[in-house]
């Protein structure tokens, strides 16, 4: 019987929790924490492809680019370059724990790392208004100078912190190499893919061009699901359900959701954006596009069959 | 007939050339203009895996990682992060750039990169003798400081500019993901594979670790050349042939050399270390573990049958 091929999305944060410094020590436990937790799935013999995020990876890289360039003039690279280093760095820290947990469970797998661009389209109207704060605080006078040097636009900070770069988060069109994807991982391989929600490009004439922008993690790996014709669909989150009236009286976690439903409860505000919200949009996205289930749990469940809530046609 | 196979090799250089400060645009340029060069032997119908250094952009990831660690407090990461880091980056501006050469000459070829691990030997020689400086200069008292709270080496800069941390370059004995990039390269793609020698790991009873430490990107590529059968090995560098006498009264091309006439050569100190010995010395790997032959040369030539020097047995 063909094994089953679950692509599982997690985001950067299980790779760097909230009040840790970014270590690589700690990078790499909780990587290997999560690993861990997938085993389930490996065990009963699934295929997988894992897409992951690079939300502090990545602000890191871009910090990093700004402080070398005051510091030693170094050119500062642009998102779409920092993008690609945290698809290199984050595959090889997810590359090294899965191999010890892999050893550690005598499991025979291998684990090989596609560096992924993502295409979309340059007229996405999400460009006409980018709205996703990126990279360091500037002064006003700094944001000004760097907005007519470089054309990118700078929002100032709601908490007042100062001034950075908003980015576009255009949806993603189209995954280069998803047939070579598809191809190892239904040879048995455990392939890590769409890095960051994929380095963002627009075709041209000429060939692909990088753009700043950040392509959202759950959706790119939505396109990746359906592409590689998923079984299942896993987006790991830090609760094990999604809820309707979440911290409020009346708090119900959902064992399965339908698309119409999901529509429903998210047209009444019922998820919120940036956190849940988009990870039921790609959840329907799979479903709609020909997707068996997806499943929205937290990663220490998925030992348990009945695991998290289960969005289906 | 099955396409034949050629594993090129080009520098870090190839990507960013010296007086340059090393912008996106400028390595972007590079780059395509090293793709281009590559055509002759795509149209000619090989099979195609490249290996590509990273020195000058490993030494700025290593400077933005310091400088971000003074200026706002970030881990600085270990040099095989930082590894793993340019082969994101490079890769994505090959992938880039090759794109771009494919379709200016309709050549229907996708281009894939793997992020690579390398295994190197914990009982390297190479380890008790680190000599190979990288990152930042430091005063002594700096160098005193980290080397005590890190265990790192530091050696003092040779012309006074301060003291920099040293790592070794020990051997690559075995490439991860070696029978991943033979079939997809057997299929047709070309793969980007051992950037800047492969990030280097020790094998432990829990899993591979990395180690600080640089891999040779010319040793590294013979063995890849060698472990997908290649039939050729090309190592690019920045002149037509490997010369005797080079810059010296009785300066001589040569167009082929044994490896036994190499060996001799290399006694005699007609190469130069750091630059002409290891191409040299990764020739003579390939040769003798079975591999064709090994074409030394530059980018620009390999248009014509009889360029650069050939290494055979």
């Amino acid at each position: 019987m063909k094994p089953k091929l679950a692509m599982i999305a997690f985001g950067g944060n299980a790779l760097l929790r909230s009040g840790q410094k970014g270590t690589y020590e700690e990078q790499l436990a909780n990587v290997e924490n999560t690993c861990e937790q997938l085993c389930p799935l490996i065990e009963k013999g699934y295929n997988i492809i894992i897409g992951h995020g690079n939300g502090p990876q990545v602000g890191a890289g871009l910090l990093r680019h700004d402080a070398a360039s005051k510091l030693c003039g170094l050119p500062a690279m642009p998102m779409d370059f920092c993008g690609s280093e945290t698809q290199g760095s984050i595959a090889y820290m997810i590359e090294t724990g899965m191999e010890r947990v892999l050893r550690r469970h005598a499991l025979d797998r291998k684990v090989v790392s596609i560096v992924t661009r993502v295409e979309v389209n340059p007229q996405d109207p999400k460009f006409c208004n980018p709205t996703k704060p990126v990279g360091p605080y500037y002064t006003r006078e700094e944001a000004d100078r760097l907005a007519a040097e470089s054309g990118a636009v700078f929002k100032e900070d709601p908490k007042g912190a100062g001034w950075r770069k908003v980015v576009a988060s255009p949806e993603p069109i189209k995954i280069n190499n998803i047939d070579i994807v598809s191809e190892l991982a239904s040879e048995g391989h455990i392939v890590i893919t769409v890095g960051g929600g994929g380095i963002p490009v627009v075709d041209t004439p000429q060939g692909h061009k990088g753009v700043e922008a950040v392509i959202d993690k759950d959706l790119a790996s939505a396109l990746c699901a359906n592409q590689t014709g998923a079984d299942e669909f896993y987006i790991l989150t830090d609760v094990p359900k999604v809820y309707i009236n979440f911290r409020k009286p009346g708090q119900k976690a959902l064992d399965t959701l339908t698309v119409a439903q999901a529509r429903e409860y998210l047209a009444q505000g019922q998820f919120t954006e940036g956190s849940m919200a988009p990870k039921v949009r790609a959840g329907i996205l799979f479903v709609e596009n020909g997707g068996g289930q997806c499943i929205i749990t937290e990663a220490g469940s998925l030992g348990d069959e009945s695991c998290g809530t289960r969005i289906i046609k």
